[in-house]
């Protein structure tokens, strides 16, 4: 034999089973997933041992902090693929693994049940048996040695026992538990990593978000403060909003700032957009002076609070040529040979009113500290959301430590990425610890689109890190869909965005308005856009949105099974302009059909299948269908359903399926 | 905020890539890959960075004992997924990883050309990139440094040249592909893990085996000898095997020895079974005193050699009551309570001439080095190709340890897994290191279950780490289909084991004799087994498959395409009786297609879908049919083909396809 380096034979070679493919995990334990408070995590792995024996399995898991693993039961699934879930009850992050052994115990029981059926003589086995059963007596102290020191004599023979008392005793499965209570797990294995769920406050998982910009508040044209959006707290927490969510609050640049419908020359008095960030009078921890002081937004902060809604800042790390970073840390941004500093470009386009920060900086340190103060300053003024512009610009390592960092302190906030980008950037983000993330809903309007979609979102891989929050329009995104289908194109869109997502927003009042003039045709821009405008809204237009809005908030806070996007199923329906889907609780006390109409122009009429049988509804498949939209009620049997869909008067159905109670001394047939 | 632990920030910042979910990759990269050499190995990542940047990636490779990597460029599939290969040429274990970066130079050029065609001032930008060129002008030495350099001066403006010639240049393919060659890599990214290959020889992937009974060879019922098996050579080189594989040649025990059909009252006289290994005489590093010297064994070894065919050992891990373990070292096995040593049980059934060695002894660190030295004795005695007997009721860390050091020492080796077991204990035990893998292939019969299962062997993850080796029959295994299925059911068995999987074997001559009686319904053990007696064959019975045999071998020899599995793809076929399927080489150059009735009664026809586009036939698609079993040539068009197969005379076709020449100028009309 070639000469060789020795052996590098393992510490311990005797751990017979190996604990592999462990789910849900994510790119082999770098990323943590995602849960909210109170929510479960089930937990599957492959567990396997050479040979023939039985294995047992637990699952671990520990919040930060804790000394100690606590335990949960894993149980065989089949094809050596085994399970067992736990709860998350603390906000932080929390770690789980897996460890299995081989139970040596009821390797023996199970075949001691097949010998002695067979007839074998079994004296020598259950002399086998009492030693296991003394061992465990050696490993219970308090919990159990009396009983099992006891019961091994019995085993073997030396207390007097009939032959077949110490067989059944042997059997039995008060011996069985004991001895579960008490394994051997000397050659245990422990899966090789520790996963970890992040575990977020519920608002991560369910939220309606209402978006404005306070300077469009004022009366009369004069410029809004955050008074004058206290003044409407009342109007948006009518509406069911949770979330309150401004663009931008900090001064706004002089230097090459856009005027209206963006224009490049800007015609004195114009606002400028408030994603040009900074002057002579501040940065990103600065309150521009129109809209009010700190205390004023402290007090707002406060003031929403009370009513049950947070404030939600815009975070866009980017400066304005007169920001004072500019001249206080140059070294932050890219110099262009001729002295000047790099401004955004997107070739051909050039945002000269804008500079981007210079990740590659050598005085990276120094800036990734002072990105993470911004968040920290407005945390200290009560701030616990965040939506942040454009976080695919900027570099990925910075996000995951600051992210980190920020929710190592205060596990409860929230981070939104506006990231429109690319499916894997999108992914990567909320991997890297974003909250939620914006998406493609916008641009997702078929029903082939939308349940390819959202069966990915909620069905493969992304489920665990990603959660979607869907807005249908946005400052930057006034779509074709919405352009082009009137009233009932918005009213289609509030309901699926409000009843596929758990969270969803709105930017308003141009939402419940039905604007939809769009710049140009083929634009996505809104026609004299309140981003370089102050804009002055008649809330009160006919045909406005509000109280569907408010219908559709009551409804999601009323049924739990649109809280969570983890129990959406897609229905058929043979009409491709008819969207059908359910969501439901796990334990399907609650459960949601939403039939849409996606065609704003026409009403719209097919079958729906939809085997009542899949969610136990008892009595041969009959139960009542109670539309929440419009109080209506029909009484459904079978699997096959008429729908037809009026785009004038209801895009949609959102149906709560109530159960018919089975006894008629009820004066309510219907749960 | 909250006290809480300093920021764990990064080394270096200011790497804007990531190199995620790169394939293949087993488990995370705990267990290598296969390739044997001169294979290649296609390796895909997801490659990303923040912002718009264009980005460059390389495939980094090296063998064993390499110091530096070698390099191969990556190309951008879309969707953030980048491609590179290399070749495998050196035996052993070969590592590779992915590195990526920004390419500033490459987004410039970009840029560049985007804003030259909107009409914008260059000026500044022709600046940068002279900076960028200066730059790599340092990087470059010897390799392009003096043109890079005169390149900069040009873009800079500082050499006399008009300004198309200073734009063209910026723009130009000769100015990108020096910049190319010397990348500003200082920022780069390299994934976090070496991945492992693992290369074997070829006929690791490409084989035809046989198994005999050396004992059965004697003449007139005499104990067969090495000799005899020196005799039989020439026939089996004939018929084209590769390797031969002889069970267990050790000294079997007397304890307990099973007579004829497993018969637990042995008769004097009887030779026992070889796998119950070990007696007074020896154990698994003696030959059994019958079958000759360890000298004439190192003879066969080499006469075999010289005809190409290498002599494989069973490796049965377990001992005869007998064996001298038992005595020398009985800390290596299991004691019952009353002394007694544990023999191997598969409750109600009890092997009391086997006794397993006890994986979880204290001991097991002498106890796995004894084992080693059983395959490093035979290694020095001339084997290199070991099949191993029930691996699976060994300990995997056991595996896993001896079969890489015995692989770090001698790379050529070659092990078989016979673990007949669940499925992902076959998959762990063949990523823990086997070279190849019985299967379930005897028991896939029907259309579904073939395609089924090949499709998963082949096109899904297992191809990384599993190579299947066919088995129509083994000395345990007479299926069904072979016992009701008559000649027929070998015959169509042995071209479906020889085409679908590269590597196959039968065990012989029962096969070639079609030996189909079982010893009792429902059992697939063999009448009269062979492991239980001594056999004499009469290798000329009429009908005997021999020359079958010879000319699907010589088939296999002479058609790359079925050195593989890579190329396997089903196609339809409008009867569940008829299969049909391609092997090709990854250029096309050689095509195999296979249709076989797996009905051993009747004729089957049908019509077959092959569209002759997908194989690139030109000339409208046609193209000749060879048959390589009848030597019949049938001339086809299209996408739509009769078939027809009498299972009296052949059961499948085994057609190479031949393109047709387009010129008359050639005698022969087809490649």
């Amino acid at each position: 034999m070639a000469e060789h380096p020795p052996s590098p034979i393992p510490a311990e070679g005797r751990r017979r089973v190996v604990v592999s493919n462990v789910s849900p995990e994510l790119d082999g334990g770098r990323f943590a997933i995602k849960r909210t408070v109170d929510e479960t995590v089930a937990v599957e792995a492959d567990i396997l041992a050479d040979g023939h024996d039985q294995l047992a399995a637990v699952l671990l898991y520990r919040g930060e902090g804790d000394e100690a693993w606590s335990e949960a039961a894993m149980a065989p699934l089949g094809n050596d693929r085994w399970r067992g879930w736990f709860r998350v009850t603390r906000l932080g992050m929390c770690r789980y693994t897996v460890r299995a052994w081989v139970d040596h115990f009821r390797s023996w029981q199970r075949d001691l049940g097949t010998k002695h059926q067979a007839g074998q003589d079994l004296t020598v086995d259950l002399l086998a048996g009492a030693q296991m059963v003394e061992a465990a007596a050696r490993r219970a102290g308090e919990g159990g040695a009396t009983q099992l020191a006891a019961w091994a004599e019995v085993l073997a023979g030396r207390a007097p026992a009939p032959w077949e008392t110490r067989l059944e005793l042997a059997l039995s499965a008060p011996l069985a538990d004991m001895m579960g209570r008490h394994p051997d797990r000397g050659l245990a294995t422990t899966y090789d990593k520790e996963l970890r769920v992040v575990v977020d406050p519920p608002l991560a998982r369910f939220g309606a978000w209402y978006e404005l910009f306070p300077r469009s508040l004022g009366q009369g044209g004069r410029h809004g403060t955050f008074k004058d959006v206290e003044a409407h707290l009342p109007r948006i927490a009518a509406m069911g909003f949770d979330v309150l969510y401004f663009p931008p609050i900090h001064p706004i640049g002089r230097a090459f700032r856009k005027g209206k419908n963006n224009n490049p020359a800007c015609l004195p008095g114009e606002p400028g957009s408030p994603w040009g960030i900074g002057s002579a009078e501040g940065g990103h921890k600065t309150i521009h002076p129109e809209l009010g002081t700190l205390e004023d937004f402290r007090q707002l902060v406060r003031r929403a609070r009370a009513m049950r809604i947070e404030i939600a800042l815009d975070i866009a790390f980017q400066c304005a040529p007169d920001h004072p970073y500019v001249k206080e840390h140059p070294e932050w941004f890219r110099k262009r040979p001729d002295g000047s500093i790099q401004y955004a470009e997107n070739p051909p386009k050039r945002y000269q009113d804008i500079y981007p920060f210079d990740f590659e900086t050598e005085a990276w340190e120094g800036l990734w500290r002072e990105l993470k103060s911004v968040f920290e300053f407005w945390i200290e003024q009560g701030v616990t959301v965040f939506r942040v512009d454009n976080p695919h610009t900027k570099a990925f390592a910075f996000w995951e430590w600051c992210l980190a960092e920020l929710k190592r302190a205060r596990p409860e906030l929230i981070f939104l990425a506006e990231a429109f980008t690319r499916p894997k950037v999108m992914y990567r983000l909320a991997k890297l610890g974003f909250t939620q993330s914006y998406n493609y809903f916008p641009w997702r309007n078929t029903k082939h689109e939308l349940t390819e979609y959202f069966t990915e979102l909620t069905r493969s891989d992304p489920r665990e890190f990603l959660r979607p929050n869907l807005w249908p329009n946005t400052p930057d995104i006034l779509t074709q869909y919405l352009q082009y289908g009137g009233r009932p194109a918005f009213m289609v869109r509030l309901v699926l965005a409000a009843t596929l997502g758990a969270s969803y927003g709105i930017y308003g009042p141009a939402f419940e308005l039905c604007l939809n003039q769009a710049r140009e045709p083929g634009s996505e821009e809104y026609l004299d856009s309140e981003k370089y405008e102050i804009k002055t809204w008649d809330l009160e237009t006919p045909g406005n949105l509000a109280d569907l809005v408010q219908r559709v908030n009551r409804i999601r806070r009323d049924n739990p099974a649109l809280q969570d996007n983890g129990g959406l199923r897609f229905h058929a329906v043979d009409n491709e302009q008819l969207i059908a889907y359910t969501k439901s609780t796990a334990d399907r006390t609650n459960i949601i059909l939403v039939v849409a109409n996606l065609d704003p122009h026409h009403v719209q009429r097919g079958w729906l299948e939809l085997p009542l049988d899949d969610f136990d509804v008892p009595d041969a498949g009959s139960c009542q269908m109670h539309d929440l939209l419009t109080d209506a009620r029909y009484l459904w049997q079978g699997g096959r359903h008429y729908v037809e869909l009026d785009p004038r008067f209801s895009p949609a159905h959102v149906f709560r399926l109530r159960q018919r109670v089975r006894t008629e001394q009820d004066f309510d047939y219907y749960l």
